[in-house]
């Protein structure tokens, strides 16, 4: 039987790793690294090396480099009816996916062989990898053991950075993509942590008496953090944001978006 | 200058520490633990003792046992009115917390030396330590450094081993709390988690196309899992929720509520 393992890496900071994820690492077989184009994924796959030549120095596993089939471009598909239109365009990119997988994980992998995978953060956070591998090997005609290692997401890491709770006393926490915070009305927001943003959509949220928990890069030597009421740093965000992306070529950030309680001075 | 580290130590299973909250441990000169009455936490004080025998065989630090203030009861306290009273309930609870941790840092804790506490899964998800021990350092007469490392959730624990993301492509998340589950109307219920609930609250989303992802005693030999539809394994997780709570003295559930697609079959 083949076995085949998601393991969450964390967010960029090899400590991050859990003993679980390091031991998981210790036995593979075959390592799959998604060759990928934009936003940083070089950077992404020399992360994912280097954390495998740290916990395996003798190299005694096999690498398997695959060029993945690119993501479909996500800022033109914005909009209200754009949604559905894009869930489309993700279909398609999925299924040239699962049939990249399903040859690498019948032709690259042997019996009694455990394949794996690293996954940047959490597995299960903004990532349709389980989903996509799970429907690989139902089709499948032969048995596959999968396994998922969770991993510190950057959500975690920006609340550990900014020494916050995710929530308040009671409270809920919702986490939204940039696409949702683009066109949600901002009086409705309270908690809200946004992931997968490419276009600034916290500039939305001023004079809303709400305060922004900010990190780009974390977990890397490149990390960014900023704290603050929206409306006293947005200005200084965007040039931030924007400076930073001039210079590394690709940005991806994070931040919690948390309406300010009538208790709290602005800032707090 | 004195150091105090609120540690992540994940959902139970030592094997989900992190190498750096394990670095973080190796470094602490006392370990602050709480004692606290009911639902598991002796379990859960073992646990940590465990986790520094193992990280620390040598006992070459200090641990300071404390009698924490113990927590209100929850339930007395549900209903929609509730919330308000339920909230100034915990903050005097919270005031007296603070009180004994500003005496454990003052005296406890030399000059040079670093403090730490072993938080449970994340420090960031319903925890309200980080915001009460910023509070105290920021009462005190002495500057103290603070760090906070995350820790793998029960939320992560859950998808991992369900096999499951924990959203679909392009969809939002919400944790919530078993008091908001209660309270909320069902068919406004998407996709989200259900955390501290003490009523089982997922028997009111019965006939709604959704299903459950559950898990208690996540991380532990204890572990439980259920997943299937709602309508289909209600009565069953209830009857194993009453026996396992009867059988344990305890329950800690964590759930799962996720409304089925159109494309989707019941279970899937």
């Amino acid at each position: 039987m083949k076995r085949f393992r998601l393991i969450g890496i964390g967010a960029g900071d090899p400590e991050l790793l859990t003993l679980q994820a390091l031991q998981a690492l210790r036995e593979v077989d075959v390592v799959f690294l998604l060759e990928k184009a934009g936003r940083g994924k070089d950077e992404l796959t020399a992360l994912r090396r280097q954390i495998m030549g740290g916990v395996r120095p003798d190299g005694d596993y096999r690498t398997c480099e695959v060029q993945s089939p690119p993501r479909p471009p996500v800022t033109d598909q914005a909009g209200g009816a754009g949604a559905a239109a894009y869930r489309v365009v993700v279909a398609n990119w999925h299924a040239r996916k699962r049939a990249m997988f399903s040859r690498l994980i019948s032709e690259e992998l042997a019996d009694g062989q455990t394949g794996a995978m690293l996954l940047w953060g959490d597995p299960s956070l903004y990532d349709q990898t389980i989903p996509m591998i799970e429907r690989v090997l139902s089709d499948l005609n032969e048995p596959v053991q999968l396994d998922v290692i969770p991993g510190i997401s950057a959500v975690q890491l920006l609340t550990a950075r900014h020494r916050i709770p995710l929530n308040r006393v009671g409270e809920s926490i919702a986490i939204i993509t940039g696409r949702e915070a683009e066109e949600i009305d901002p009086t409705l927001v309270h908690n809200s942590v946004v992931m997968l943003d490419y276009s600034a959509a916290f500039q939305r949220f001023t004079g809303q008496a709400m305060d922004i928990y900010w990190g780009a890069y974390l977990g890397t030597e490149d990390e960014l953090l900023v704290a603050g009421a929206v409306d006293q740093v947005v200005d200084d965000l965007l040039a931030l944001r924007a400076e930073a992306r001039l210079r590394k070529g690709w940005i991806m950030d994070t931040y919690l978006l948390r309406r300010r309680s009538a208790a709290e001075p602005a800032g707090d």
